[in-house]
């Protein structure tokens, strides 16, 4: 069941009912207008994440600002942002099974889809959904960069997937998928450098084999919120693939040299109980806000420490300062950003203290 | 956005879109049939939790084993089920805020429910709630038994705040709430024995001081999962607020002595990608299997281990035997079932391999 909104327009912040997602609208187009700002005089294109977003109206506020259209890891966030308008998505992820790939060719009809693959088998059975629905699907080869999931070896690996995919007649060779998603949240500089460095060696050395073989890249992928000036200034790639840029979370605060960006997106919670000396029990457990990277932190108050997370519990720790009073709203900033919004059905858009607007997010749970 | 169901009746378990939240019905019943039977003998009753399950149809197959009603922790979660039929809920959580109050005392007219408190301000609240809607609400005091998270200290002060409960004309009090949520994954029945020892005892004097004061208790509930049978042979708790016994999950299955219940709940992932030695990738990270207490396990398949979560990739590593085909399903068991099936709106029913059924998770994402 959707869950209904928890605020209207005209409300003020304190009234939002919680838990709840707020969007700092300020903090939200500052960050959209620095990314565009930044990329501008390097000539890369941002192909903003949706992954992190799920939501149609962000894409178009990036897409205003100079995105050329956005990425998605799942079928189900290519409909959603299909179905809102967005001409040009590109799945920058595996797609496998017939199901999934059928929906994704009937979306070619309404929409440029692009999808990547890292297996024969698997470019066979894109060609055939794209036969069967008429259309002609951009595949990216993706290489494995250096993290050690998915993508072919860079190379000859890459360049003979792309051969296949060049030479149907239902699909057309797209370009590399070149994405290194550990290095976003290494901690200093240097060892964001040397991931990206090898990443960029790599995806050099593959697009000029594949040039060699007179295959050219229409789209060189990668980078994210943590490393995109590194790839936008390295002459290889063509489009930077940040999402949580938007919004900022705790897990990226934590780099040495954090990216440039503002703390946009909240979890409302409310002080649920103060019957423990010394603690304050928030509504917003770890069902409202991912702890897969750690705790979230409490905004604007440093005396108080997020200390544990129950499925439906928050306990805080008052080391310093005035306790909350029993029934106090608190901004949360979440320890991951991604699997944050992915728990909610609305975003509650503020903006010095007043509700805006209310955005659905209509992929969330898309994980299909 | 609600997302279609994976699946439709009849289908073979390998034909199911992944990633899909599997309910094995053959253990679920088996589950539900073993717990009604282990209580029996002890007179103790069943209120079992649907903050893990969130179905009214799981209540109501509860219900017609004997359980006497439902928990909750949320008003969202109360109401998906009043509205499905269940007649007798307990919020066994602090409800703070006069919106999510009103929600509650709307829900009074149409079935039994009744909330814990831990504060005499929010027993002041919980009675205008009532009084405006016109409804006489139970209110249980919830008592710290050692879990340090909410609750009034056993002894005088329940005691004080059960005497302002009963003096209201608009509230009811209802007895006792104490759970010791910590205690339900400590390793050893040893530990698990001391915590919940402890537990009783200071239960047990409260029930004592309240029956002094003329006060006596309708309901003195508890017992998770890992703990209930110990509550259930105190001679002090009414009764047991099971709720992962239903499914199990991975964290439960790491206790010493686990409780004796088979794992009936799977996450059916599909590896999207072999294209590294000795990896296999799914297409269920942390945003389809909750990660807050450990990684998930791949059934039947014991030389995969997943090894990592992303957003959308579980990495896999091919430890011995075959590694899985691209395009295999396999069955993963959530570390922690409750906030894995939070992310779904789905269950899909399978017995024998085959789709029996598509039950909604009607209160998923109902945090306020």
């Amino acid at each position: 069941m959707l869950q209904s909104p928890p605020a209207e327009p005209g409300m003020r912040e304190e009234e939002v009912d919680t838990p709840a997602l707020l969007l700092d609208l300020d903090a939200l187009e500052a960050n959209l207008d620095s990314m565009a700002a930044l990329l501008a005089p390097t000539g890369v294109k941002l192909r903003a994440h949706a992954k992190t977003h799920k939501s149609p109206v962000i894409a178009h506020l990036q897409m205003a600002r100079g995105a050329v259209g956005q990425c998605v890891q799942k079928v189900g966030e290519a409909e959603a942002l299909a179905w809102g308008g967005v001409p040009d998505i590109l799945v920058s992820n595996q797609v496998v099974g017939p199901a999934k790939l059928a929906r994704l060719a009937a979306l070619a009809r309404i929409a440029r889809i692009a999808v990547c693959a890292d297996d024969a088998a698997q470019v066979g059975a894109i060609e055939a959904a794209a036969e069967a629905a008429g259309v002609r699907i951009p595949v990216l080869v993706e290489i494995d960069c250096g993290a050690g999931r998915c993508g072919v070896a860079p190379g000859p690996e890459a360049v003979a997937l792309a051969e296949r995919i060049a030479a149907s007649r239902h699909l057309r060779f797209g370009g590399l998928q070149s994405y290194h998603g550990s290095a976003q949240h290494r901690r200093t500089p240097a060892e964001r450098e040397a991931a990206i460095g090898h990443a960029v060696a790599v995806t050099r050395r593959t697009v000029e084999q594949l040039r060699q073989r007179g295959l050219g890249c229409e789209i060189v992928g990668g980078g994210g919120t943590g490393t995109f000036a590194l790839e936008a200034a390295s002459g290889v790639y063509t489009e930077i693939q940040a999402g949580s840029y938007a919004f900022m979370d705790a897990d990226y605060a934590r780099n040495a040299a954090p990216p440039p960006f503002r703390q946009s997106l909240f979890v409302l919670a409310t002080v649920m109980s103060r019957a423990l000396a010394g603690v304050a029990v928030v509504d917003a457990g770890h069902k409202a806000v991912a702890v897969d990277s750690g705790l979230p932190l409490v905004q604007d108050r440093p005396g108080l420490r997020y200390a544990s997370a129950s499925d439906e519990h928050g306990k805080l720790l008052v080391e310093a300062g005035e306790a909350p009073r029993l029934g106090e709203k608190l901004r949360l900033v979440p320890g991951h950003c991604d699997p944050t919004i992915d728990r909610y059905d609305w975003y509650v858009g503020v903006r010095q203290g007043r509700v805006e607007c209310l955005w659905p997010i209509a992929a969330r749970g898309a994980m299909a």
